[in-house]
């Protein structure tokens, strides 16, 4: 019965062309050469919270994954497993969410797969959502193109998403109006790689923050990061609600920023490009590449001390690849 | 410390040139043409049974699952759910289980996800895999292609799995000797469509069984399934299983069994194809298309009686595309 509920809702939602050909496997063609292939999932607790929920989070994280490797997003798999007696209400609005986000973000969630499992067998939902982006043209990114000199710019304020979940969180609930900033940002990013030629690397700030991401940039590099403290921007009530919970705002999730690396030549025009976005209205150049200190994350506090920005040691470190 | 293990035995044991990029999007040329993709999550209990494990599992079903489309599965994602505490042996054993199957069916293992959740939050592990195959020509399999007089095919003893499975569960444990099926399928059946032409349609057997899997098809079609019992291969030790358990194994899972409904013309040559390989020595034409009884699967019994052969109802029906 929950098979068919889910069947229908999936149909009713996430009805296109592809998906309605009911077979094993998505069919379509992907005549334009590479493509760009993802996955990732999503356990999310709880799964609403302010600003978004667990079905748009995966839509967003997995498009976010393939606009940063300069690929356009376009289909999207969903895995559902779902705990017995999981709010069949609930099921649907989660569904709606995913659908809606898709919509907005132009992917079509082209394939999909339900397994309910026992009571306590799962924490209520888990989403896996895989995608498949493929590449306008010949232009790659990697950490490879990264050179001294290079901007490091963030497409606006910092530790939104981490901060939204944890004020719902049992046991550690607070009042605060911070929403998650979960997005898909792949509209925004398409268009500054299509309108700038000087885009060498982008990876969107997740799980460990920015702090992680520009870690492990610099690991996989020859160069070094530094950082302006001043410049990094971050909401007043989120530097408050960290002052509050002992924690740095520069290891907080985000689920709706990305972190580019463009030629200085080009920082400029990159700069307007996001800023005329809803998502990247607080846009800004937070540091640059250099070629002293290579293989290490340094910031530039506001009273002129340069210090250290470590890997958080015992932070989950999310990537396997 | 988990992440650390996980990501070194990951690249330890699917290491290739897809996969090592590292980044957060697998990059790689379907210059070919139409490309078909799905998803799947494995959840089975136990992750360790005769004949497979949940590792063996998720790689075979997503491989099966494109190569019954009629395309030949390239490329794969996996999202682990681990449940913290759950034990590092298994887990590697389950690894290097993918890594084994991966090789085996030529599949890559190209990019992946692990997410660790609470003790309690999720039962051991587990697994989304995703997929990607490419089609190597123009033919495309459906269910508007199949015409009256068509043969059904499957290409081994039925209800392996699920007894395998079964025989191993916490209060239901009973001695048998029977295996699990689990195999990936693809090359055989690749060879049955690059050396005939007939191949009309094909689908994998899993959750629910033959019984399930042909009543999707007919529901679909404008055409009837007429089965002969006695020609539909099952192992003596599933048939005393299945007696024993009150079960029908024409409703029991498979997973490493195809079924091929196959132009009349072909069928000699589709046996004969199936049966020079070891997945498919056991194959057999089990029935055929019929114009009457739209919508309908019947099973012409060893007694001369036609019955009518049910979905049935309130069996978990694993599809929702």
């Amino acid at each position: 019965m929950t098979h068919e509920l889910i069947e229908n809702t999936f149909f009713q939602y996430f009805g296109n062309d592809v998906l309605n050909r009911a077979d094993d496997a998505a069919v379509f063609s992907a005549n334009r050469g590479d493509i760009a292939f993802t996955t990732d999932s999503f356990v999310v607790k709880p799964l609403f919270f302010p600003g978004g929920d667990i079905g748009k989070l995966s839509v967003c994280g997995t498009v976010n994954d393939l606009v940063v490797c300069g690929a356009e997003p376009r289909y999207i798999s969903c895995g559902f497993i779902i705990e017995e007696g999981f709010d069949k209400s609930d099921l649907v609005k989660v569904i709606m969410s995913m659908a809606y986000w898709a919509n907005e973000a132009g992917v079509k969630v082209v394939t999909g797969d339900t397994k309910v499992v026992g009571r306590g067998a799962a924490d209520r939902l888990f989403i896996n959502t895989s995608g498949i982006g493929l590449f306008k043209s010949d232009l790659r990114l990697g950490v490879g193109k990264i050179n001294e000199g290079d901007k490091v710019i963030i497409t606006g304020t910092i530790g939104e998403h981490g901060i939204a979940v944890l004020s719902k969180r049992e046991g550690l609930e607070f009042e605060s109006r911070i929403m998650s900033d979960c997005a898909p940002l792949n509209k925004m990013l398409m268009n500054v790689l299509d309108e700038t030629g000087g885009i060498k690397f982008m990876r969107d700030p997740t799980r460990g923050g920015l702090a992680t991401t520009l870690n492990e940039i610099v690991i996989c590099g020859n160069f070094g990061i530094l950082l302006e403290e001043e410049k990094i921007p971050i909401s007043d009530s989120v530097r408050a609600a960290c002052a509050l919970l002992g924690l740095d705002p520069l290891y907080i999730a985000n689920e709706g920023k990305a972190l580019l690396i463009a030629d200085a030549s080009c920082e400029k025009k990159v700069l307007e490009l996001l800023r005329k976005h809803a998502y990247g209205r607080n846009a800004e150049t937070i540091g640059e590449i250099t070629k002293d200190n290579v293989n290490m994350v340094r910031l530039k506090t506001r009273y002129g001390v340069t210090r250290m920005v470590d890997m958080l040691s015992g932070e989950p470190m999310p990537r396997i690849c």
